[in-house]
């Protein structure tokens, strides 16, 4: 089950910034589950990755790879996580990256790897290695939607955005892709994102921007709680498109970073639209708090308990557990007698009870919609935050208790 | 659903402690939903408290009770929760602890109150009002069976502990009653726990006991990670026994603690066995930590991981979903490679991947079994934490969606 319907865009192609695939047989399927993503020579290349310790040799390599050499390539495979694999994973993933380089003329430290699907299986390097010519011979700035469907594990659809805008007079496009299944088969279902702009962008700009952005994004979405080991969010910025960062004056430049931040956000969002079991998708959002860092504590809160999420899933607007939840939060100091809360709309509870004018039908009414947005008003000060999440239903029990067997 | 069979055991009677119950019609049943604890002049009465900054009206009163006043009697309440009632749910929780004064002869300080239920709707005082002359014409020491049925809401059974053992020579008993179905009803689920034992223990002794002793039982134990708004447990010392705390050596002190402490994990227990739902009782131990506060991290991130316990409910030794749990619990520096895991004695993972030794089979064994412990070292410190959970199941998601239709 997916909430809603989401189909690919038509995609813009990004100057600088290509794609190829190929079927190494890693994922018993007959879809591709390689894929190559080309970068132009001096594209800006920024990432965020998983903060789970027990990280991935892929996760280990690419941060690594980042940090010593210009991105040239990605190489993603779907199929094996190439997780709890030890030195001998970690030896499969640098593999594929020194079979990369040697076919491309390049180094391989200007590859990176990612891999998504079952923990604690043996990565086949030899398998992704073999089918790198064929991905590489249709490599093409047209290939997006290939791609989008190339990186998928058991997500129910391929995800994407595609932009074009003009900002101080120039063009410039934005188009990107992801995949996972709202973390709630993480053992397949790692969150990837590769977003790309035609813009040129100095690095250190760019690396601010992303992780700015996967703050509102990728690390605003949230359905169980659960983080997977293999997590990654990658923007490009190939500068080959019209519109140069360096030129641009301050509203010209945050328009661009907005432009960039909405395009993660409906990547992520899209994620969790999908998350299997997911019959609801939820906003969670908390306003006029003390910082930011307590606003974002309150809507996790109330995006992780599972007694929300299974109210979500009945349609019942049970504010005492929304408020249980606000209450656990860890807030020092917090008044719950200021709060206000509401659901799409409707006020249901203020001054630490039922709103007066809250009517059950209002609020049942409220509830039936398949989009939810939980405001939850603190009265405490001038800091928000919004976390996306979907509700808990007895797919997702069916799906993470049968998903081995 | 239930884990196992707990039959009610024989209780031993505490002199100095008294239980009357009475059916006030609070909660729509035959069943008795009043009971007033008689505690004698002179006791040592000590608790904690849940830490939701959302607590109860008779949290905030009971609280300020305690520490006003030397306490004489508990008031509890099932069916109604009387919390998110705002100044009119105080003011009702305030008029039980007056009423019961002047039939007492006692002051309103005297008397703590606690409620578990419904959250949100007013709490009826005036029907336990009614009924507290009958129950006050039945208190008797005897009582503890009818006491732990009374304080029953969405419990599939009462639950209780009797000890009675030889400390320097000296007779003491221990005897108590708790409430709950795990914390996965929260709204009518609440933990409650209630522990008497007749040996004289000095008030602060008997504070710092009960606070150390709730960390390895009340507080170690997590269905969900929601926490209610009206968790209470209460410990009381009647003094009216042979044993005399202050006469005691040091060992002598430590047995009598730990019969204490032993009594409250039972009670809290118990409540995880009986979550609705639960088909597995689990222990998650985390050992060889840099710290206590470390240990307990991992154990609770364990514990609470959807993922984790959707592979415990289908009896799948999916280690991967138990070391990504491990290294999402925000332990900085640690060092996943060292970890070695266990389930029920089987050696499945180490060195950062799975044991050589490991077969799919003896895993599947293992998860088998009703009872699971779940056993993590860390290899890089001495110190442990033990947290106690169940699994999720189908029927999770069932009662907390149908719970208020």
């Amino acid at each position: 089950m997916a909430v809603g319907v989401e189909d690919l865009p038509n995609f813009y192609p990004v100057a600088g910034f290509a794609m190829g695939v190929a079927n190494a047989g890693i994922k018993q399927t007959a879809r591709p589950d390689v894929c190559l993503f080309a970068i132009a020579e001096g594209a800006s290349v920024a990432g965020v990755f998983t903060q789970n310790a027990f990280c991935a040799a892929p996760v280990q390599v690419a941060k690594k790879h980042l940090a010593t050499a210009p991105c040239r390539y990605f190489v993603v495979n779907t199929g094996n996580a190439n997780a709890g694999t030890g030195a001998k994973g970690l030896q499969a993933a640098v593999n594929t990256t020194h079979a990369l380089a040697q076919k491309t003329s390049l180094r391989a430290e200007n590859i990176l790897p990612f891999s998504t699907g079952v923990i604690g299986e043996l990565l086949a390097d030899e398998k992704i290695i073999a089918v790198m010519d064929e991905a590489l011979a249709n490599v093409s700035e047209g290939n997006f939607a290939k791609a989008a469907s190339a990186i998928m594990t058991t997500d129910t659809r391929p995800k994407g955005v595609s932009r074009k805008l003009s900002i101080a007079g120039k063009t410039v496009t934005i188009s990107g892709i992801s995949k996972g299944s709202g973390m709630i088969k993480p053992n397949m279902a790692t969150m990837l994102g590769y977003l790309a702009t035609d813009a040129k962008v100095p690095q250190n700009v760019l690396e601010a921007l992303v992780k700015k952005a996967a703050d509102v994004s990728f690390n605003a979405i949230t359905v169980d709680g659960d983080t997977s080991t293999n997590d990654a969010c990658m923007v490009v910025a190939t500068g080959q498109g019209e519109l140069d960062y360096s030129t641009l004056n301050k509203e010209q430049q945050s328009e661009f970073e907005k432009a960039i931040t909405d395009a993660l956000i409906v990547l992520a969002q899209l994620i969790v639209k999908d998350g299997e079991g997911a019959t609801k998708f939820v906003h969670v959002s908390v306003s006029q708090g003390p910082s930011v860092e307590a606003a974002r504590k309150i809507a996790f809160a109330v995006a992780e308990s599972p007694l929300v999420k299974t109210a979500l899933f009945a349609s019942d607007a049970n504010w005492g557990r929304i408020l249980a939840a606000v209450g656990r939060a860890g807030v020092d100091g917090l008044n719950v007698d200021s709060i206000a809360l509401s659901i799409n709309g409707v006020l249901i509870a203020e001054n630490g009870g039922r709103a007066e004018s809250y009517t059950e039908e209002a609020g049942s009414k409220a509830m039936a919609e398949e989009e939810i947005i939980i405001d939850i008003q603190l009265n405490q000060g001038q800091h928000k935050a919004t976390v996306y999440t979907c509700d808990f239903s007895h797919e997702y029990v069916s799906i993470n208790a049968d998903y081995r067997s």
